[in-house]
């Protein structure tokens, strides 16, 4: 018999689609906070975004904090995107539906914290530990996939 | 009743996997587009690619045009992978077809003229118009997922 | 008559899941290996990362050995991810199963010795025709999904 993995019936799905849709939109909130800091910053990468500046005699210019914001951009890339791609394997493991909840909800509250940390932002190892605690998840998630899907 | 939603004879998904695809593809391009201006630019980021340089006595070297491709590129992976993530969310919504059509044609057309904006380049804020509409295409399929896949 | 295709039922898309997330893990495995390159050579790029450095009056530093293991995760992130989402549409569209096979099989070896070629470093243009490998299948499953779900 083949079950139907990918319905809004199916609890495991449905919990998987919320967390990683509401990380996702975490991670777009990146972008936008690029945006809002290189304006208040006047500090833009391409020499046409002056239109925005200020003060237009600036043509490009680094600043840290957008710089900050930016490495925790790509860090969020690099660790939702794979959370998610390896969700949609896990889903049809047919794992139980309490160990999937937790997976999807300490990933999302881990990055959610990692941000927090990235901006405050606050000491090490806080950072560190909350980004290895949804490295792991993902790891977990795969480590599954890989015994079930074994060729 | 569960329905089917991943599958071609689905004509949301179809449309979806189409539009996706192209967009994809897309973004791809960026990779061969910045392989090509770095030859021509002599401009590689590791030592051991100078075997494909011309002049063989530069070592490293960033160039602006080369930095501009990589930063679309970079734009297309923010922004695409999330469309298409949150896609496969928001076709098991089971959103009104035309609905649907549209969200995935206007994101894929904001993220062509994105690039042709980008690379031309023309005057802003053409770009930032282009990359918001297709931003706010994904937030609009993103809220539907949270709404309906509600924990 | 719709056929579900997303099932460990499905041999290509246990397949499919498989290398797939062989290849995620790969990726994730970059971000480890940027940590443990960070401390070995206390090259951080955020100022609170001090905690973690024997050398504390170092701020922040660029490490040319850091920036190797991070060109090779973006480019991981660049292909491995393309390949994944494509290969979600690819499945759908009923290929044979050892043409869908040999894609996945190619596409992971691919990304597997493009990683060795760098990290080694191995001289060009191995790493230049491993990485095109991997381009080309992800490019070959593109297409067939542009034809199937042509509007």
């Amino acid at each position: 018999m083949s079950i139907l993995y990918y319905t809004l019936n199916n609890s495991v799905f449905t919990n998987f689609a919320f967390y990683s849709t509401a990380s996702i939109v975490k991670l777009m909130g990146m972008a936008a906070l690029t945006t809002m800091k290189r304006l208040s910053k006047d500090a833009f990468a391409t020499p046409e975004d002056r239109t925005f500046a200020r003060d237009t005699t600036v043509v490009v210019k680094t600043d840290p904090d957008v710089e900050r914001i930016r490495r925790n951009h790509l860090n969020d890339i690099e660790n939702i995107i794979p959370f998610v791609l390896v969700g949609f394997f896990y889903v049809t493991t047919n794992p139980h539906p309490d160990v999937a909840y937790w997976h999807f909800r300490v990933f999302f509250i881990s990055r959610l914290v990692h941000t927090v940390c990235y901006q405050m932002p606050l000491p090490q190892p806080g950072r560190f530990i909350a980004c290895a605690v949804g490295y792991l998840t993902t790891l977990s998630m795969a480590l599954q996939v890989l015994f079930f899907a074994r060729p």
